[in-house]
């Protein structure tokens, strides 16, 4: 028996128990497990920062962000509503046939498999959202700690497995597991994904990581939902009275959007698309200034500082773009922008990836009218954001019908980055962003990655 | 440009308009689409049962189905609360940063491919449940025609296309298209779901049809969401007090479920659990000699009568299964029970296996305690039927809890023939029933296929 059969073996006999227990007691773990790691204190904060080189600020942030969010998803276990009950009344006098009477609600997959995100060493890893919205809804849970913060991971799996047992709940509602060192084609993470008795998997990270998931959960003999988060550019459309109105605003929010956790969050301002003018130019060199003025930061791990130079490098070398500044050796990863014409951009697929770092690309269009031709050659992406004056909007349907396709979140003077938790978030997209784009990973919206109608018929 | 490409075209470019009108028109469409069916009139339903060979009587009851079904999801797109609207208001004192407003609802994928089952050639077909879920919801469509029943499907296609002409809608709102004859490597079926502007598909029908188009679905460059029915064989538990109360009830309902439609239902009862008794035997000799009574009925095509010919004899020739009756030859499709004992049945997964026809499998069980482990040895289900006095089910906690994994709907003292168009309905089930168990085919929920949270982020 592997560690992988043993954690799925528990975790589909706690699922027994747990699919059927009311909703106050789920509450109640997520309630406890919130508890449970403000309990920790300092300790953990510490351990995070220690581990991914991010700011403790930032982590006592990203630590009440997750506490509030198991909370968040406590009262909607408690609550109850999130079942979507539906009742057809019989009508026994019914001709030909007597009518039967159908009810339906939303129960529990089963077990879940969560892969956890190096970038959010709490909100999206072991009591983050993806655990928190599985327990809510009565599904077990089996995370694979992310090898980035095997510490922070214990501390939090050991709160977790704390309020379980405050509550007296069976030991595989919840399991941590760890790979072992060198584990280089991730024999855990598939094997997991694998295994018949897990009915759902979650996973915050790379295309690449997710994608491999994602074809072991379909190539399986039942095949099983796999949502994989998998990052996007989140285009920034800049238009011209906007930038006109808040140009010297718009460059400091864009710089801190920009650089915030050294530029590692998936939902960073990747593109920034302009109507080419003096303004226009005049806000890339402030914005230039201010990421060149940035301290270089630390990123998660030296393999990510690699690839994130390799990448600028890339991208400067391709024709037609500009470098704003150098891009520079030494330690740490420094903020840069680069830029290139609209042309450019919609014929070349690589300005379309990626870069996970504290890099953005300007885009200078020739008219507000190729803002449209440039949406529809991006692929999928998290979010979209315009800043417009309202008149600007009135006349750009077309734009934000077009974006309206492309992406999950669409952001009206606003920047992308800080992803608010609740009811109404969407935080998924089309193809490459999630697997899904009928799925989001954070807000209460996400439990229906985990749940499936299921129907009672009788006679009366 | 392929008919495939051109259709697709036009399906997105009608998307740019379908999407963007008000519920009241989307609702308008399909109101005027059963108009348009119910005024073909009677050819309509003997051209259908030329096709099909199903009879006059059920083809009209199906038809009214469709057109109810039609009316529907008029109502739900008229009504609209299906976009699930939901808005976190913004905070602007918030600190330390301002919280936006965040509203997000339901919007449509795009253009659908849909695939219509051999078995309903109205009511799953061209203006089927499928076609109705996506037009009510803002999708366009691209039913492929089932080569089964062309007539049928060009009779309803042109109502179709009545109606749209009728309300000035964009042609590639819905198209209709026709295999080559000889395409037996289904290119155009391939091609359609492979195009890039098709954003999902749904297909009932065979596990081989239905996976073959889903793996395609998957392995696009941007993979999209395929919902797949692909049958079932539909357990029924008879505990032995509801035996002994109702046997001869049983025995005449069981009967016409099995038969109804020449058992060509993916819903149609293909087995019978029993605890072993004379009483049991006594409804199995009364049943079996019900289905020896039955008239041959003509299956769907001759194809299909041979795949269920060859199916008994294999079945017949397994050991530890008995026929109740001989394979007939001759004209027609004959009704046939086989009995085994559940040790045979938990062993052989051939067993477990639908038989598309008017055949049934009985399966006796040394005491109740058993039907739990053959529950448990049950691939995923659109359905499992109990037939149990209120105290036999209050002591099968756990079988109702395994048939609750197994199955989709669980009908308590019913048969599951016979599928309630509703709100609460739940047609869809655990692999390999359906290729994802998060989604129904059937009743209002079925429009969940075809929609994607989006939301809007704003400062105030």
């Amino acid at each position: 028996m592997s560690t992988v059969d043993d954690a799925a073996t528990l975790a589909w006999a706690a699922f027994r128990d747990y699919s059927r227990r009311p909703g106050a007691e789920r509450a109640q773990l997520l309630r406890r497990i919130a508890d449970c790691i403000e309990r920790l204190g300092d300790a953990l904060i510490e351990t995070a920062s220690r581990e991914t080189s991010l700011p403790l600020a930032r982590l006592a942030g990203e630590r009440a962000r997750t506490t509030a969010q198991l909370k968040l998803f406590a009262d909607l276990a408690q609550e109850g509503a999130w079942t979507d009950e539906r009742i057809d009344p019989a009508d026994p006098s019914r001709k030909p046939i007597p009518k039967p009477r159908v009810r339906s609600a939303f129960r529990p997959l089963g077990p879940v498999a969560v892969f956890g995100a190096s970038n959010f060493p709490l909100a999206f890893s072991v009591a983050g959202g993806d655990t928190a919205a599985a327990l809510a809804v009565g599904c077990t849970v089996i995370v694979k700690a992310h090898p980035g913060h095997p510490r922070t991971s214990q501390l939090v799996g050991d709160a977790i497995r704390h309020a379980m047992k405050d509550l007296n709940l069976p030991a595989g509602v919840f399991s941590l597991l760890f790979e072992t060192e060198g584990d280089e084609t991730h024999e855990l993470a598939r094997e997991l994904v694998g295994h018949p008795l897990i009915k759902a998997g979650a996973f915050t990270g790379s295309t690449r990581g997710g994608l491999a998931l994602w074809r072991i959960a379909q190539s399986r003999p039942e095949p099983i939902p796999f949502f994989a988060e998998m990052g996007s550019v989140n285009p920034v459309f800049l238009f011209p009275k906007a930038l006109e109105n808040h140009g010297d605003a718009l460059a400091t929010s864009l710089h801190a959007s920009i650089t915030g956790s050294v530029g590692q969050l998936c939902t960073q301002p990747g593109l920034i698309f302009l109507v080419d003018s003096g303004v226009a130019r005049a806000l890339l060199t402030r914005l230039s200034d201010l990421l060149e003025a940035t301290p270089p930061g630390v990123m998660l791990t030296p393999s990510m500082l690699d690839a994130y130079r390799r990448a600028l490098v890339a991208r400067g070398a391709t024709p037609g773009v500009d470098s704003c500044a150098q891009v520079h050796e030494g330690a740490g990863a420094r903020a840069l922008l680069h830029v290139t014409d609209s042309k450019t951009f919609i014929l070349s697929s690589e300005l379309k990836e990626e870069i996970f770092g504290p890099a953005s690309l300007a885009v200078l269009c020739p008219s507000v009218q190729d803002f449209l031709s440039c949406a529809e050659s991006l692929p999928g992406q998290l979010t979209a954001s315009v800043y417009a004056e309202p008149y600007e909007l009135d006349a750009s349907g077309e734009l934000l019908w077009t974006l309206e396709q492309k992406a999950g979140r669409l952001i009206h003077n606003g920047l992308p980055t800080g992803v608010e938790v609740g009811t109404a978030m969407m935080h998924g997209g089309p193809f490459p962003a999630t697997t899904d784009s009928r799925f989001t990973s954070v807000g209460t919206r996400s439990i229906f990655r985990f749940v499936r109608p299921v129907a009672w018929q009788s006679p009366t």
